[in-house]
């Protein structure tokens, strides 16, 4: 008899996941399904990468590459800091990574031992607190109030260092579930915070060129020695491809380096060479995203009049979060009954928060025009 | 300023990889290397793999994939344990990883918690030492004997376990870097024995197709429950794809799954078509194979007058490793000399064994044939 760990216990499935594969039996029968569950974008990868991807493969060499990646692309992202943000970045301190699920680990592993507190947003990216579990970290949940917009704050974070001291802080914007973006100078005084604390910060920018109308900052703005984590599934269109990024400081290159060698040998090879050309696809991109604004403001305009008005603030990413406690106390029994009655799949908030989530919901809008306007119309029926 | 975590000082670099930056140096200098330093066939992947791929991007759609896998490709993994070892394996049990890597990281963190002992062969490939210990899990080295031909057996496990318990262990046939294979009985022995210590049992297989006479077995030949690691890099000549397999017992199916979720969300999607027609190229893989066969003779022919005929069992894999103690106790500047003099790059046995390694050099011969009569010829130069 093969037994489990404890350390594997304590990581949850993901939701959303079991919602998609609930989704696909529901296809599999011949019903249709408008898919709202999942932070993918329907948009396929741009073009130029396509083409890169093409070309290599015709020669016929994908091998391994550096464990930090090829010198090019760490070098043409350095160069998109000084341009996005007027920040330096040594092309050194980039690190190419198999999505940003690898620079997470790549973080948590070079920074933390075993025991050590990681503030992390509730609501928020899942992984995060799975990733830190099985790893023997302990995530420790910074709440997000109604008043500071759902967006941490530099008082937030003293305040949970305090109740019980953190090794470290991470945190997210423009943010996954709630879509709240961290305003330039709030995101200053939690620099400065985390600093005086003597705390790593780790700042996730995944939803970086998703934002609208908020302005977005990167954490190496305010403190040159932030962990910043990123990827090219979001904005970039690259899910699948699985290749993201990081940067670090220069003390931490030589430790994620190690660890990269060991742990990964390298990120993917076409999706390396796909990357790099990804930056020359900035208006295609910005198109895309245009289609995610128009589908925003779609479900912005309609969800007040379905009972499903009560939201946090949708700055950017590509994700409505609606507090549906007026309508159920058991969001994922609301999301079941969605899904076989209304033929509309999302994901139940506890994926996002083990306590207020049990009556919240996520919509992805990163789907089609077509999609949000269909998902109204069966939404309208359903809820009357 | 950032601290740096314990356990990542217990990761060592991987002395092969700085071998290849040293290597790369030399070349931009304008100064021939023949490649000897590293586990990657020089042959492209196969046409099948290729075309699959460049259909796939053709069609544009690169998604996510289900955590465990295309079931298409689980299937097809599945049915080659049938044709291949008789061995019936439900493609439920198949997780497909991104590369072996993530196998042996999704096994240890779904078996092991922190400060579990695991066996793992020395010399044996440096990066099970190194995510064992990134995961607060201890490498309980198990020393290869010279009259065992440098195969680990019941007795040596049996032997690891009573000096002090271990939580599970794991073995590589055929291996890196010593090119042994475990014969059917020897692996029969150690799968019993593993069992009746009650510990789990890790099979690397990574170089499995890829022998030279000796018959090689399947752990779940002799262990159901054993939890095999695979790769499509070796054989498959799919390395920078970064795509692997596991075959796990049902009682790990969902903890790996939930890990794999959060930890990876899943494999690159191309490279898991890619892997899907690997299956339609024995061929071409085959035609591969015999070329290292070829390399290996030309080796094991010239060796011996060079100085370097002391070497393990080349069984399998591309390896060979020479003990060099009659030419060196530094295995370290040895390489580094013969990089500098002769122009051929090999990796110092210390990566795969801190003590022996010193006098210990591995030497691949995943190149071309041209590459070993070059290598042969400066180091008769070199060596005199």
């Amino acid at each position: 008899m093969i037994p489990t760990s404890r350390r594997v216990a304590a990581v949850a499935p993901f939701l959303a996941m079991d919602v998609m594969t609930a989704a696909a039996a529901r296809e599999r029968r011949g019903e249709g399904v408008v898919h709202m569950e999942v932070g993918q974008p329907s948009a396929p990868a741009p073009r130029p990468v396509i083409e890169a991807a093409r070309v290599a493969l015709e020669r016929g060499r994908v091998p391994y590459t550096e464990a930090l990646g090829l010198p090019a692309l760490r070098e043409r992202i350095a160069r998109d800091y000084r341009t996005r943000y007027g920040v330096a970045v040594a092309p050194e301190r980039v690190v190419v990574t198999t999505g940003s699920s690898a620079g997470f680990i790549l973080a948590f592993l070079s920074l933390f031992d075993a025991g050590a507190r990681v503030g992390v947003p509730q609501p928020g990216y899942p992984a995060y607190r799975s990733i830190l579990a099985a790893l023997d970290l302990v995530p420790a949940p910074m709440v997000l109030r109604p008043e500071d917009r759902f967006a941490p704050t530099a008082a937030l974070l003293r305040a949970t260092h305090a109740a019980e001291p953190l090794s470290g802080v991470l945190v997210m914007s423009p943010a996954n579930p709630s879509g709240t973006v961290i305003v330039p100078e709030a995101l200053r005084d939690l620099c400065a915070a985390a600093r005086s604390l003597g705390l790593p910060f780790i700042s996730d920018e995944i939803y970086h060129g998703l934002g609208y109308g908020v302005p977005t900052a990167c954490a190496l703005q305010f403190d040159p020695d932030a962990v910043v984590i990123n990827s090219f599934s979001k904005y970039h269109c690259m899910t699948g491809w699985r290749i993201g990024w990081m940067v670090v400081p220069e003390v931490l290159v030589r430790p994620v380096e190690r660890l990269a060698q060991n742990l990964y040998i390298s990120a993917p090879y076409l999706s390396q060479i796909g990357a790099l050309a990804a930056f020359d696809a900035q208006e295609e991109l910005d198109a895309v995203r245009d289609g995610y604004a128009r589908n925003r403001a779609i479900l912005l305009d309609a969800f007040p009049g379905l009972g499903l008005g009560r939201t946090h603030p949708v700055d950017g990413a590509f994700y409505l979060y609606a507090d549906v406690a007026d309508l159920t106390n058991d969001a994922s029994a609301f999301c079941r009954r969605m899904l076989d009655e209304a033929g509309v799949a999302a994901t139940p908030g506890l994926d996002f928060d083990r306590t207020d989530g049990a009556h919240h919901v996520r919509f992805s809008f990163a789907g089609s025009e077509a999609d949000c306007i269909e998902a109204v119309a069966r939404l309208r029926g359903w809820l009357r």
